[in-house]
């Protein structure tokens, strides 16, 4: 191709210079608001000291709203909205532009939130596997209407590594566990407080058990996807979501506003210190 | 419930007073850019009449970045993101937003934004059936790891009407078709130009001319959920969607930016004037 179009991010090779804009990008944190991606941003120039007074991070998909894209140093922070085709997307533009920028070495991090099973709200969950709502470690989708089925497998070595941070930090609870990709909120997570629901109390309870047997330790709406994708394209990659809710308890998310926004800021301190970690052994 | 917190529109029943702040809704237009249907409220206040200088168009929902909420007198607009996933969240809370409200009569409109399929670019489409990746016209979903298939009827007199409304306007081709709704933006839609891609050209093009067989003239990310959902919860539904590009000529989406500013707008443009339409009878 002459030119390529990265239109949900509004830039293009034939007016953006890539090499010159991302080169030099070696983490790339994404996560599904863009609000929580540019705080983000802000924290991580103050952890690696290239704040100062009067810096702004302007959003570098300016021209759209479709996502929202910071960066400081050789941290990129990408916002991905919510759900599979949202974060693939997101990813297949994201991963033609490291390739336009020639980066090489990029380690890839979902910073999120979820629902927990049988976790204490609060707690950070690493993901081992993501798993579809049958438990499955694949991830299906359908290519010129054949069924497709992708690999879900990520980094070992770096689910390691981010104990030994959280460990380091020793903030809040972290568990490595299985994460439930769903393609839905409510039914798709055994909601019973949607506006359609056509089970009971007892066999949402029963599935969410058999989640927890399954080893699944929470559920949200991007991980197998965001899997399938990186491991496919050779990149490293790793989850960490916080628990907003311990969903064996119930359906709504009704903490304060406040307890949920210190929550949310878990996953960002647990993988500032990481990036630290790896830019001082460097 | 003694409370339900739409927590992804960050308004609850307990904080909000939805009979006084919604009851009067009878149309709702969601769009998935949070600008376009900001654009649209403005658009639809001076249609009405309603707009007057200095008039500000609040974002309801201005308690998170997950979705935006404007309202002027009987529209209410609202935008989904990107996705099956993501516009299914939002219809959850919308539907029951309507019943907390007291609402009655609405009718549900998707004006959004699509590639066509053998139609000119800038062609409106407003959808007969919505169908999957294999042209099945059903919405299928995992519930408590078991899938459950739904209808994804439309409206056949709303179509109707609005065919009506685009001959009345005169200022766009308009077509009725049959709609794809896929998970994914490349692959899933047969584009050669994604990060992966594990087939060639020929098989594309072999695709995309048995969906235009199978009477589709369009492909888009949310119709089938859309109307899976509106039909099993009684609300008169339609799809109105532009096409940016004819897939069957390519896969980039390079028209110049004001030539898609100005077929963005054609939706609109269609449902204002139907909207109007209504009004005037009532």
């Amino acid at each position: 191709m002459k030119e390529d179009v990265l239109y949900h991010f509004s830039l293009s090779t034939s007016t953006h210079d890539f090499p010159t804009m991302f080169g030099d990008v070696k983490f790339v944190c994404v996560g599904g608001s863009p609000s929580r991606m540019k705080a983000f941003i802000k924290y991580m120039a103050v952890e690696l000291g290239l704040d100062h007074p009067g810096a702004e991070y302007p959003d570098i998909c300016e021209g759209t709203d479709r996502y929202a894209m910071f960066k400081v140093g050789p941290v990129l922070s990408v916002s991905h909205g919510m759900g599979i085709p949202s974060i693939a997307i997101m990813l297949h533009e994201l991963i033609k532009l490291l390739y336009h920028a020639r980066c090489s070495g990029v380690t890839v991090i979902r910073i999120g939130t979820s629902g927990g099973i049988g976790v204490e709200p609060g707690s950070v969950v690493i993901t081992r596997q993501a798993v579809d709502g049958c438990f499955k470690q694949e991830f299906e989708q359908i290519v010129l209407g054949k069924r497709v089925v992708r690999n879900t497998h990520l980094d070992d070595w770096l689910v390691q590594e981010l104990v030994r941070c959280s460990a380091d930090l020793g903030e809040f609870p972290t568990v490595v566990g299985n994460t439930m990709c769903t393609l839905d909120f409510y039914e798709g997570q055994g909601r019973l407080d949607g506006a359609l629901c056509s089970y009971a109390e007892k066999d949402k309870q029963e599935y969410l058990r058999a989640a927890y047997e399954a080893g699944i330790r929470n559920i949200e709406m991007e991980s197998s996807v965001f899997a399938a994708m990186c491991n496919a394209c050779g990149l490293r990659a790793a989850v960490v979501c916080v628990t907003l809710l311990n969903r064996l308890e119930g359906d709504q998310i009704s903490s304060p506003h406040e307890v949920l926004v210190e929550y949310q800021k878990r996953p960002q301190r647990l993988v500032g210190h990481f990036i630290k970690k790896c830019l001082a052994a460097a």
